[in-house]
């Protein structure tokens, strides 16, 4: 890796959680000068623009909620225990690793909304790639008979990424740890008995 | 109603839209005057500062959104019926009367969480109100024995809101329609079998 390109991933790694809290308009360049310790003609001089550091940022946020997920999900046997893993990871929520500032596609979705075609298009396929994972997953355990036939899986995927999302926003909003331990053990209940 | 009141009024009217669509650090001073028609000088006489505008606009989209759900739940006789009335008009959405912008709830959640701290707490208020109340047609529903008996009405009212402010951000995501109507199919089914 060449210097250049340690100095691109510092950058984004450092500014990832920044963008994740105070959302795109809100973070200042002098903000990604504090955080990453590197002056702004070094980050312009690595970066075309702010836009441009906040899609990889964004990235860098999904990848790592990903991440938290799929190592779970890897070790699980089934296609119901590998559905189990989101109500789980997203119960233990504050005591994850989760991407500072809680879910990105929920933070993007709403800010760029408006405001930013192209982060709002990255969220966009973030999210829909999420929801074919699970549909993969569903139409799967359906056809191995794990879960019942007959079932839709566009729709229950969409049903299991309502949750977690309302959850991590009511998290978000109101700071208590119960409201989303008592969500995720509605989706936990959800699933089992697909 | 004085002058300044109707100014007032119609300052607030007005700008609701744009606060809940661009959100408090996306909307302008310039925004304020075109929505309004009114000069700066003009708004800032009337008003202290943009703080004192976006909580007004919050409270208005909020009040706009509650009467959606409220006029249609006083016509309803049983307590599931008053329930069912939310799945109805959210998968109703594009087609309702709700804020522009979509939940104000929702919106002030993700946006002003570590921005803006006054608007965090109003929006905390009118999501806990929001519990309160369904948390109310729960336990008298279970008193006079429409729902089971043994359920918990706080785990109940915290996953219907989750699935109707995740439905709301998928659909503000991917402008697809298809996806909160299979949502509210779901919201549906739960609530029949409460």
């Amino acid at each position: 890796m060449s210097k250049a390109d340690k100095t691109k991933e510092l950058i984004i790694e450092r500014t990832a959680g920044i963008f994740n809290t105070k959302g795109f308009l809100g973070t200042s360049l002098t903000d990604m000068s504090d955080v990453t310790g590197l002056t702004k003609g070094s980050i312009y001089g690595n970066f075309k623009n702010k836009d441009e550091v906040a899609i990889e940022a964004f990235k860098f946020n999904v990848q790592t909620m990903n991440q938290l997920f799929s190592s779970e999900i890897a070790k699980r046997t089934t296609f119901r225990g590998k559905l189990l893993v989101y109500s789980e990871v997203v119960s233990d929520f504050s005591e994850t690793k989760f991407p500072r500032g809680g879910c990105p596609i929920l933070n993007t979705a709403v800010e760029s909304d408006d405001t930013h075609p192209e982060l709002k298009h990255k969220a966009q396929q973030a999210l829909l790639g999420w929801k074919d994972k699970i549909v993969v997953m569903l139409v799967s355990g359906i056809k191995e008979g794990e879960f019942k036939a007959g079932q839709n899986p566009e729709q229950i995927a969409c049903t299991i990424l309502a949750l977690l999302e309302g959850a991590i926003m009511i998290r978000k909003l109101t700071d208590n740890q119960e409201y989303i331990r008592l969500i995720m053990k509605s989706l936990k209940d959800y699933i089992k008995q697909l």
